[in-house]
């Protein structure tokens, strides 16, 4: 049991600190690539270093700091989360996992504590869906499942992701120097806001992540029939807007009974384009994204397939078609048994409680598990608010995080 | 009774010469302020000249082929419509009405017919939404209804309406001269294509417009709460895309009811735009606008304010706000009973049949009403498409609804 605590002060002011480098125009945004990231990376790096962290760039860009441990045990304890952020993103989702490790090391150096294994602190490039329609880009590279054609993906502006990572001072053509082995790791822990209410509800202060729930994308292309919105009477219309609202309406609709009936499923149409996008023109075309996420893969599966029939009949009964293009479809991934046992005894060591969450929200960790047990920790943030500006946590909650991922950490060093 | 015909093929020459002033990636394109639309121009005024009108832009920037007659009597017959269209467009949308009113002058003028009355041949601009939001430019302003405030209105590139029409040559400091008096007008005549299909169904050749509906716009604005798509529980969620969809389905339910129960009423929406768009995030807020057209304005009064109310019930009951803002709410506009029975006398000396339609599109005449008696005609054009490249007429129904203008215009100047 740990008898010394991590400075809540020191924490906070660095949360603060880092949030503040920011687009002056759109708190709080630090989009992977921009000069804003860039800035961040400059001060993360100093504070690494401060701590006595060997700071190295890896060739997909990654940043880790690295701490020998003192048993010269080839695996290591890996700790990390991202610094970038969503547009008009919080002040916490993903910097908060990253410092909070920082915290953890420096506390315990500061007590004299040196861990048997190395440790890992990474700072993941890119984790947020970024402007080349990719997310999780560093901790995917670190599992070998980022694409050479990944690299060829364009941004708005058409520079290419393989022209970015360089300016970050990554070596996009050396990414296999990235890829690590399947257990490589001893453990990778990540902190992280829960961006939901559960925990608040049952009145918990610690979610120890079961699973972090498989993402599937669909596109669905409606095709109806472009028409005058003043000559076309109701009964000769093909629209492909009223189409697509029916659609969404079921999936709301039956997603909801399929959780009334057990299954721990979301649904959402959260992308929509239509066209000609006029007022005065009949819908002829609407585009939409359904993604669907659950921890369970077969229920997932059984789930959207249902959706995507009735898409179909909805389609038919209008006398309209409908084009499903699947876009990606993961596999759910379960927490190691050790990792969430190991949060589970630093909970309780910190007088705290936990309860066990599926993650509905996507994170490195997902990939990271790639390389040996994984699992996170999630701390509440206020009304579930997340990927806004009005995302907050206040500070001694940050600190009971701080304390557990430590506790964890020196949990799993005895493994 | 007319016993001279007009020459088919040179009306459809003219139709396709016209059509070909395009932009040439996006066939058939002709926007009001382009420099497709100054070339389009350019071609008209030759073509105009060269069947002896005078002719001149007046300060809104509408062209006007001028001839005059007889009796110096000091109200025109007008006859008219434009020549831009909407991005992908079609080759007859407006372009017929212009160009059979100058194959009717031309046959006038090659049989040695002079009418009492002065003609007016006017190609009225932007008659299509233009990109500063407004349609009806020109008619509009010869009816003294552009305001001063639509001068500052807008494009995507900042520049605005006033500069835009300096630019085709139109003088809008002076837009007073312009305008037209009450009862200037002997008449006004439109020939359009018909864009729906109830001509073809009724195996009808010439549509004779007994009104011009009024369009009603609303803009609705639901108010859910962006989070975060894997995070939040379908329970916890205030999905403002779902709303919208429910709104946008019952609109086509309730409006079918409302035309079964006799009222012709079309709404429709087919602008939309949802925040933030994007796979991973419930949309927050969902803007559309809901259009609606009748022939009669009580109707359309109260239908659309029962569906409004309809939006605020479904709104509330998902925990939800809406705030809808009026856009703009116009009246029906009748066609003149000499106006119509010109045109069925007309169809009748051309061995043709006729039947009376409201026009659920907008036209140019709904303004040139204004100014005295007016009316419309109509033909069939192919599976009622417009505003789409396969828009399509063939030369025979061209032909006969340019015959028939003629001998409109020759009743007309009997009056």
């Amino acid at each position: 049991m740990t008898t010394f605590t991590i400075n809540s002060d020191r924490l906070w002011g660095r949360l603060m600190a880092l949030a503040e480098i920011t687009r002056p125009d759109l708190p709080w945004t630090r989009r992977s690539f921009s000069p804003e990231f860039d800035r961040g990376r400059d001060w993360l790096r100093q504070e690494f270093e401060s701590v006595g962290l060997d700071v190295s760039l890896d060739t997909a860009g990654n940043m880790i700091g690295r701490l020998p441990g003192s048993a010269q045990k080839n695996r290591p304890l890996m700790v990390g989360s991202h610094s970038d952020t969503v547009p008009s993103g919080g002040r916490f989702d993903g910097t908060l996992g990253v410092l909070a490790g920082l915290e953890a090391i420096q506390t315990l150096r500061e007590n004299g504590v040196t861990l048997e294994h190395d440790i890992e602190l990474v700072d993941f490039l890119a984790e947020e869906p970024s402007e080349f329609g990719l997310s999780c880009i560093g901790s995917k590279a670190m599992a070998g499942m980022l694409q050479d054609s990944d690299l060829d993906l364009q941004d708005g502006t058409g520079r290419t992701l393989r022209e970015a990572m360089r300016s970050i001072g990554a070596v996009p053509e050396q990414l296999d120097q990235a890829r690590r082995a399947e257990n490589s790791n001893a453990a990778y822990l990540e902190l992280h806001i829960e961006q939901a209410t559960r925990l608040k509800s049952a009145n918990v202060e610690i979610g120890v992540v079961t699973d972090i729930a498989a993402i599937r994308r669909d596109n669905v292309r409606v095709l109806g029939q472009t028409d005058h919105a003043g000559a076309t009477p109701m009964g000769l219309r093909k629209d492909a807007l009223v189409t697509a609202s029916q659609m969404i309406a079921l999936t709301e609709e039956l997603t909801e009974q399929a959780n009334e009936d057990g299954a721990a499923i979301v649904a959402t149409i959260g992308r929509l384009e239509l066209s000609p996008n006029a007022a005065n023109a009949v819908p002829g075309v609407v585009e939409f994204t359904l993604e669907s996420r659950s921890g369970d893969d077969d229920k997932l599966r059984a789930h959207t397939e249902g959706l995507l029939r009735r898409f179909e009949e909805i389609a038919s009964a209008r006398r309209q078609k409908v084009e499903i293009q699947p876009i990606s479809c993961g596999t759910a991934v379960k927490s190691a048994g050790a990792v969430m046992q190991a949060i589970e005894t630093a909970t309780r060591d910190a007088g705290l409680s936990s309860m066990p969450l599926s993650s509905g929200a996507g994170h490195d960790a997902a990939y990271a598990a790639r390389l040996g047990p994984a699992g996170m920790l999630f701390i509440t943030c206020q009304d579930g608010r997340s990927h806004t500006p009005e995302e907050w946590v206040d500070q001694p909650e940050c600190a009971e995080g701080a304390q557990v991922l430590m506790g964890a950490m020196l949990e799993l060093d005895k493994l």
